[in-house]
């Protein structure tokens, strides 16, 4: 199917916002009508623009507060679309959008909207321009879609139309089953929006919370497929009024844009993308720092050893039992370039750059990420490295699609000579969670693009508050628990450089782990013994058991399944390592200890 | 009345907290439960940073999921009561709060409540401490103040009374009247925080969302004034949780905090402030700049005139009717601090730093500036300098409390000495209104401070589009439209050197003055005909009106009262001008074009 997506939903000049539409893959675009009034350009200029840039102009939009008033009111308002029907001439478009009327003036009558309605599809027939009615949610009359439908079906004229929101129908809770009785040629245009669902005034809610579809919480595919039973055939077309895609760089949002609608057409069975990559666990985190001491003495005391070093690059691997981490402090560690081009913040000291997600076809999976727009990278190897497949995660990470010790398949770890004994794995220790903090604007483009190129479920929205601003933290994870990434936002842009990432380490015995930690010299992060008197006065403990806690710097959760107990080491540069214990199947990732850990990490910064 | 601050209100970490309330002048303040755990001082080191900051230890806060629950789960919450009880005994307060339950275990019974309540009480007495039960508005049984009431009123324990927060009784729309009927010694605590009416999710609205009184829509005076009628004698506690304020500087977010408070006592007639300064104009604004020659340039081509300069600092004066503009080249020019240190921006080129507002009494105006914890400024003067009151507004801005020509009070022009002929006044020339963008954690506080402190009128706030963003507009004005200032900001905190302020000069002919500055050499902001061609679809002009503004570059609006044209320079540093036309009435400030000018700023930076 075509698709396409309204201006309005892309930050910029109208120019940038076409530029980015394209680049992304779309096929038209919706032109709202402020766009084109702030444009310099003339409208036969954007329409050339967009015939350059092999887009078709398929609505434009909104033309308001037309129907059902007052016969001088009709004809002005009738004077008004004459003007705006020579100039979609101009522009190349053949579809005007009409939104249901909020003005007082409008009167509670269908006959007089229909008849009304029909005398300006006369006139816009005679420039060759269809009308799409459309029910706002909020309009004063007519805010439902059935509504709107039998205005036009009243009306009865073939340049006349509905158009269909799904934020309009499912914000207002009405049942989509009806737009099958539809006729699909009466549909004249599909316009597409997501939600999260907030519960707030509808207007509201409209203008500045509508997501691309996967991103909120409507049934957007059961819709799409009703209308697509009708016979429609026109574009699948995003219309989001969003405020932080407002300010968002255009270009990365119309690709988040293009991959929410291919993963609604996967969900319809109308494309075929390469099937999800079935990740089963975390092959290795790779950290780029300009100096490398303090983090391999931090990975030093934490049990690490350094094992194996890149055959023809300034990576090092240090490992433990299961836990793998790259120390990089090559070229890459001093280019913070990919991180800023996707609207990250440039950062000194170690960083988390990459992370190696173990598959069992990594080729799949990587042919599945370039379909769904992810940035194939350039691979970062000398000729006899062995193939990696990587892409760039929204928030820059990059990505490896790889194998350890899979027959068959080709092993990262054959860039690598080993330089050292392992070591005696004193922990079953492997990863268990990596946490990714993300720039403000990409954070549902985050979420949506782990659930649909890495196969990862998101799990339910949790609010952190840190002493300096409230954080947003949203798990994406696999379906045994191999893979996990919690992803962590502020409630508003700010300096994004604040909140470190980190490694979590699985251990079957966090309190031994933190012994050794503290006995090579480890520094934990120190936990305020108000802390411990809260567990005291929360919880009863074994004797002993909390005095243990208290003087290790342990933390303590309980969830229905189980318990979680963790531990954190101070900062290097901006990242972080954490210990955890899950037992009896906890799930979470301890988000009630989080404040005070942030509030502890200020206080040693 | 005293005064308190939850700590929950203001960012940081507790001792950051507890300091700016001491500074901004409250009396004591509530320990919010997470900010404790979160502190690395013992209980004993708050409570004596508290007496050395001479603050009080109000309320412990807040203590959940109590009451209403079988007998084993009671038990356990009595044992976590103990614990906290014991806790509070170290900290040095004597009130906790109690808030209804939220627990799927509470059952739907007040006798059960009541009862348990009252074990609770005992135990409390024992430690000397009193339990305040509030209501929370979505509590799982108990959600209204009457309610909460009711139970008290049945446990009838002498430790036991009810604590009345105004978000929870007004967010539900209850009435505030059956409060006149609790006797006030069982009101044991109120807090207070206003809210914009948001229509939204109650839990997620008192969040997110709360402000201090005055800044949101609620009637917080009348409640207040019915608490007090009960008899009540607790302090007046602010208990805010706000997105804004929780990563703004605690510092100015506990003055704002405490100004509302004064504001409110006044309106209770409970405190005796200087009455407010009855603006009658803008006497001048006042440019300060590392190189006059663009803005001077450009303040010629607008046809003001040099007409004189200070006697002791590089500043000129110039002038068109009763216009005045102060050009500035000191050294406050070259060091934007004063910005910096209120959250402001630094920025380069010239900036808008200070505002002359003209005042028949400005010593009582600077009196009651300052007794509502306005910074008042050092005077900038030589000894032989006019006395000048000067104050900061929230955003940096130099506010100068002056007259001009006010036969008995001294004239700030008596510092100049005259350089040159003043100018033909082609037009009655005056300031209309002076656009002020503002830090975006400060809005609210800037929107309260304007009307508080200098006798403003909030107007109705207005979103705009904005290409790389939406804006929040809302103007203060005086009763007779001389003193204007739209003030705006971002939706979300960016760069906001992005948006430049201005200045909007009235004329009572904004097509001769378009054609003089034009004629002038005048560069006009280029307005786009696609602008145009929508005027024309909209309203019906005389002939040849339209193509007079097309070729001008002049904006057109209308409202229900009248007519406004408008015309825009081209920005010079951080500051442009804008030549306005009120006919008829018209109240506005061309919002409706704010989009386009928006646009043409971006395309010809």
């Amino acid at each position: 199917m075509r698709t396409s997506i309204a201006t309005v939903s892309l930050s910029g000049s109208l120019t940038e916002k076409l530029t980015a539409a394209a680049r992304a893959g779309f096929d038209g675009v919706e032109i709202f009508e402020n766009d084109l009034l702030a444009s310099p350009l003339a409208p036969e200029e954007i329409r050339a623009r967009c015939a350059d840039l092999g887009l078709t102009v398929d609505l434009y939009q909104p033309m308001r507060d037309i129907e059902a008033v007052p016969e001088a009111e009709f004809a002005r308002n009738l004077r008004r679309a004459r003007h705006k029907f020579e100039l979609m001439g101009r522009l190349g478009t053949d579809t005007v959008l009409v939104c249901s009327s909020v003005s007082p003036l409008a009167e509670d009558d269908d006959a007089l909207a229909a008849e009304q309605l029909g005398r300006l599809a006369d006139l816009a027939q005679d420039f060759g321009i269809r009308v799409a009615y459309e029910a706002l949610a909020w309009g004063r009359h007519v805010s439902t879609y059935d509504h709107a439908w039998r205005i036009v079906e009243q009306a009865d004229h073939p340049a006349l139309g509905t158009c269909l929101d799904s934020f309009h129908i499912l914000s207002r809770g009405s049942d989509p089953k009806g737009i099958e009785e539809i006729p699909g040629e009466k549909i004249f245009f599909l316009q597409l929006a997501d939600a999260p669902l907030l519960g707030m005034d509808v207007l509201q809610w409209s203008r500045h919370h509508r997501c691309f579809p996967g991103q909120g919480g409507f049934d957007v595919p059961d819709l799409v497929r009703r209308v697509l039973h009708t016979g429609y055939d026109g574009p699948l077309s995003l219309e989001v009024f969003n405020d932080v895609f407002r300010q968002a760089e255009a270009g990365p949002t119309a690709v988040d844009a293009r991959r929410s609608l291919l993963v609604l057409q996967e969900e319809l069975g109308l494309t075929d993308l390469p099937a999800p990559a079935a990740l089963t666990g975390v092959a290795f985190t790779e950290l780029v720092t300009p100096d490398a001491e303090p983090v391999t003495a931090l990975l030093g005391t934490l049990g690490f050893a350094r094992t194996a070093r890149h055959r023809g690059k300034p990576v090092e691997l240090w490992e433990q039992g299961e836990a793998r981490i790259l120390v990089n402090t090559g070229p890459a560690a001093l280019s913070p370039s990919r991180l800023r081009s996707r609207g990250g913040t440039p950062v000194d000291g170690t960083t988390l750059a990459a992370i190696g997600l173990e598959s069992p076809d990594p080729a799949a999976a990587a042919r599945r990420a370039e379909a769904l727009l992810a940035p194939v990278l350039p691979r970062r190897r000398a000729a006899e490295d062995a193939p990696l497949e990587a892409v760039a995660a929204p928030d820059g990470t990059e990505l490896f699609l790889c194998a350890t010790n899979r027959p068959g398949l080709p092993d990262w770890r054959a860039d690598f000579e080993d330089v050292a004994q392992r070591p005696a794995a004193a922990d079953a220790l492997r990863i268990d969670h990596v946490a990714l903090t993300q720039p403000w604007h990409r954070f549902d483009e985050a979420v949506l693009f782990h659930r649909s190129v890495l196969g990862l479920d998101p799990q339910e929205s949790v609010d952190v508050a840190d002493p300096y601003g409230l954080l947003r933290s949203r798990a994406v994870t696999n379906a045994d628990g191999g893979v996990r990434f919690p992803l962590t936002v502020g409630a508003a842009p700010g300096d994004d450089s604040v909140h470190a990432r980190h490694i979590a380490l699985a251990t079957d015995d966090v309190v031994a782990a933190a012994r050794r930690f503290t006995a090579a010299g480890g520094r934990p992060l120190p936990i305020p013994a108000n802390y411990y008197d809260d567990l005291a006065a929360r919880f009863e403990f074994a004797d002993g058991e909390l005095e243990t806690y208290r003087d290790l710097g342990i933390l303590y959760d309980r969830d229905a399944h189980g318990v979680f107990r963790h531990f954190y080491t101070r900062t290097v540069g901006r990242v972080f390592f954490e210990l955890v214990q899950r037992d009896g199947g906890y799930r979470g990732y301890g988000a009630a200890n989080a404040p005070v850990r942030l509030a502890a990490q200020h206080a040693v910064r």
